[in-house]
């Protein structure tokens, strides 16, 4: 005589996140940042108990996590509601209060790194030198900060220390498809890959000892592969590849003399072991179908953070010599379970030119299903959608809605040449991949030409913008979360330190005027028919604020059924629970009063 | 060279409540109720996982909790807000959506409990009698529901159902000094303790058989006692008391056939195991001051939650045969360790009549005391100042203040006497021991007779008004939570089931008109000299915002100085973390203006 509701956006969306993790030296401490009581806060364990306790209580997301090896305190890097200004403190184990380290009012301070004996803390910060960056030395017990190395030709990151503090690593960041790491050894930078006239990556780099690094790299090919480099002789040599795969993450074990490696196989990711003096690599079972971190203890555990598309993050322990692994949280969606959460197909369709894409389909269980698809290209652009755990995507497909996410031309994961198409083609190459996916959808039945819906967040907003704009026949309605409407006025108010990468992502704004106009889906605002929901965070330091108030200001005078949300504690993506239930409920309402 | 911040009151406050809690029949899901995530919610455990997930996101307190024993389904109550009207809904093991299963909006649906097989729901509701309740039997399967009981001299509540449902227990409760249990079997109403012109209690019951019922009442005494009901040849019979100690607890072994009774020795409660056959009562290691509630399973083990002044509640378990308790919960003050907290003194005082008056001094650590002590009269007013955890006193403690509370006479924990000792008697005794208990900290050097606040909520809050009205030269500033100012509106707008009772324990608004007078705060207003702020719940059923929001008036059109907080979401007593910290960052600001 019960009867039992159906879930709800709640259910779905309360699933939380873990960002990081970091361990003590005896692993008897695993802390985290999490939104398990609704906004981002760091998270203690006392492992083996696996009861977690709170030790900050500042409602905000977490952008860096370090651990003084001695157990002394934690340095944590925080933002304020999204503006991406993040500041160094220093909290003790126990948790409770930040204590200011390194702060700076509207500035960034990123990669804090701590030395062995946790008396010297690294980072990188825009606070002197808002283009090319600078990466400092601060003594923590005297207070004596100095300057490590200015960047000079592009934005310069700390990427790891050496050992013995003798060498250090940076990461010069041109753009995504062009970032280049060097070793800075007494006064001396040296690049860790040969010099090349093609634009390649580093991505991930270890020290194994004061003269080896490891790390990956595309330099000379299309997918990435394990290099290492010799301080001492200054010899680059690669390692171990796979075909087809590309490598993203690279773990030193010490104990072992081995290193961890996670690739990118489509969309999903592998885990192996590399042997360094046997060269024998292993494929290990991954606990999830996307890794987002991964430790090695100094005694040679494992610990990880991942998801899969229908598990939420957690984070899992596979001790030294065992093979399988301990769940140590237990994040699950409420009252569900795996079997009920819709697992995507991996498609691939031919698009205009004959390049083959990549696409997940998530189709809505057909005793619910409302026949309708949503169109979802992704943002980045040089980024992926992989499978990987997301409420909104759950939520909308038990509300009857299948999703189609195309990789179109631009995405990661497929090699270097096909990531760099997207470079000075925002509008077209990408533009087309989803039209093409809705044609093949069309032809072979996954979905119907009338019921069609759109939505993206960044890039993908601007790609909602803009097929709204050339395409609107298309779609029923369109959802833009933050996206650019106008390139020109994008280019002119990203953070000073991207202006070098976006001139060559997207255009420069006097040599590729003619490109931007086309481009900017604020070109075609007469087209823009369809009914519309504009979100933005007001802190959004990437797609600022004026992006979406344009859009909407010109959209709204011509009479256009155009609804706005503005989020006042946000950036560029909601991190707070109360947020993204106010906004996806919206979302949901906005396409069912449009089915 | 980093300045570590003092504790602020988010660290105190921050530790959570855990309510209730409930075990599936294999033990592997422990559920239970806490704001550990800012508002009550329930979460569950995975057992031996000790990382919890939520299973509900409604936000409210719970007021009941059981488990359907084939692990079907939970029943939970909950109001809205404060509202104390808690409703039935049904929640899958699994967490999600509230199902309502008996619910009818403005009425209390109280102690639900289910039948063996899961299919029956017995409970206890105001919705068809608001004065006497009535108890009722819901066919889960059929949607059938049966009157089990109508209340007729005093309201009356379901207490257990006997393991085949034959037979019923209710309790009347006339006052909390004057409460009946009866056995219903077939039409027969049979008392469980002897006829008495005295008035007694009876506050815990057990079936330990179809016949066979333990209980703890103080029929013919003034402490409490365990006896034995038979039901077969309605014999009643003392089983076991201990010098000295209240009973408050019985639960019954059945894997043992044994009883576990938790006593209150003065300020901390005590554990004991009392075999049946062996009439053999053994003390029990508690692992906390303050238990507030006790379960044993079908396998023996047993599981508790408490708190003890410097340990916020946990939930403890100790299985059958062992000795320690494992804490399977992880609550703890965030950045504190327990030495820095402060565990009070028990100090005892001659009152003005000689009666002598247990009251525990939580002095503030020499190195941070400002010197000032509060004055702090608990509620109830027939309920106690004990040795559990109060957030509220360590932060203020850490503030620098420091706390007395005295259990003056009314206080439970010392005898039926002395309980009662407070009915009729609201504005006199009780106030004197207050006033008596400050004469003694100033004549041993504990208080300045220059620095005293004075806090206090519901009835005290009204101690505090009173105190105020008829002492204002010993108080610096006062703070009122909740507390009724004027009796004659007070008494009128108690919840229907409760005006027997408080005709009781207050007074009748005709016969005893000069003495309700007396004891009015609202009689002393021209005497309310000191700053006073007022805090009130509004959706407060017990003790209406118009008690607050009079005197706050009238001190206001006088030009008092008053400060006036009125929390929308909340009724008597406060349960959402964020109205905790912004009602004692209040308070301490408010009183730190007055030092």
């Amino acid at each position: 005589m019960v009867t039992y509701k159906k879930p709800d956006v709640e259910q779905f969306l309360r699933a939380y996140t873990i960002q990081d993790f970091v361990l003590n030296n005896d692993e008897s401490q695993l802390i985290f940042s999490t939104n398990i009581s609704g906004n981002f806060n760091l998270w203690g364990l006392d492992l083996p108990n696996q009861f977690p306790y709170p030790l900050t209580f500042n409602d905000q997301s977490c952008q860096g996590l370090c651990y003084d090896k001695d157990g002394k305190f934690i340095i944590a890097a925080f933002d304020n509601n999204g503006d991406e200004n993040s500041q160094l403190y220093m909290i003790t184990p126990e948790g409770g209060q930040l204590n200011p380290i390194r702060t700076s009012e509207g500035h960034q301070h990123l990669v804090p790194t701590l030395s062995e004996d946790g008396n010297r803390l690294y980072y990188t910060s825009n606070k002197d030198d808002s283009t090319y960056l600078k990466s400092y030395c601060y003594h923590i017990d005297t207070g004596i900060e100095e300057t490590l190395i200015s960047g000079d030709d592009g934005p310069t990151y700390l990427f790891d220390v050496s050992p013995n503090e003798k060498s250090f690593l940076f990461l010069k960041l041109f753009s995504p498809t062009h970032m280049l790491a060097y070793v800075k050894i007494n006064e001396e930078l040296i690049s860790l890959t040969p010099e090349s006239s093609e634009q390649h990556t580093v991505t991930d780099v270890v020290y194994t000892s004061e003269s080896d690094i490891y790390f990956i790299t595309n330099c000379g090919e299309d997918f990435s592969y394990i290099a290492k480099f010799n301080i001492e002789d200054k010899e680059f040599s690669k390692v171990v590849s796979l075909q087809g795969e590309i490598f993203k993450m690279i773990k030193y074990d010490k104990k072992q003399h081995l290193l961890y490696i996670v690739s990118e196989r489509g969309v999903e990711d592998q885990l192996y072991s590399f042997g360094i003096e046997t060269a024998k690599l292993t494929e290990l079972k991954s606990p999830v179908g996307v890794i987002n971190k991964l430790e090695v203890t100094k005694q040679g555990n494992v610990y990880l953070v991942g998801t899969s598309a229908t598990k939420p993050s957690n984070i899992y322990r596979k001790k030294i010599n065992e093979q399988c692994w301990d769940k140590l949280t237990n994040n699950r969606i409420l009252g569900m379970n795996e079997e009920q959460l819709v697992d995507p197909e991996v498609i691939s369709y031919p698009s205009f030119d004959g390049m083959e894409i990549e696409a997940l389909y998530f189709k809505a269980n057909s005793s619910i299903s409302n026949d309708h698809v949503i169109l979802w290209p992704h943002g980045g652009p040089q980024y992926a959608e992989r499978k990987n755990y997301d409420g909104v995507f759950q939520y909308l497909l038990s509300e009857g809605y299948s999703i189609f996410a195309p990789n179109f031309r631009g995405s990661t994961g497929y090699g270097l040449a096909f990531t760099k198409m997207v470079e000075g083609d925002w509008g077209k190459g990408p533009r087309l991949d989803n039209i093409e996916g809705l044609e093949f959808l069309f032809r072979n039945g996954l979905a119907d030409r009338e019921k069609v819906f759109l939505m993206g967040g960044s890039f993908g907003g601007y790609m909602s913008l803009l097929l709204h704009g050339r395409h609107p026949e298309y779609f029923k309605a369109i959802v833009d979360i933050c996206g650019p409407s106008d390139l020109f006025s994008f280019i002119e108010t990203v953070p000073e330190h991207w202006k070098q990468m976006v001139t060559q992502i997207v255009g420069h704004p006097e040599k590729d005027k003619e490109k931007l106009i086309e481009y900017s889906p604020i070109t075609y605002l007469e087209n823009m028919s369809k009914p519309m929901l504009v979100i933005q965070g007001a802190n959004d330091p990437r797609v600022v604020k004026e992006e979406s108030d344009q859009i909407v200001a010109i959209l709204t005078e011509k009479g256009r059924d155009v609804e706005y949300i503005v989020l006042d504690d946000e950036g560029h993506g909601l991190t707070k629970k109360d947020n993204e239930l106010k906004i996806y409920s919206a979302v949901n309402e906005f396409f069912t009063k449009h089915l």
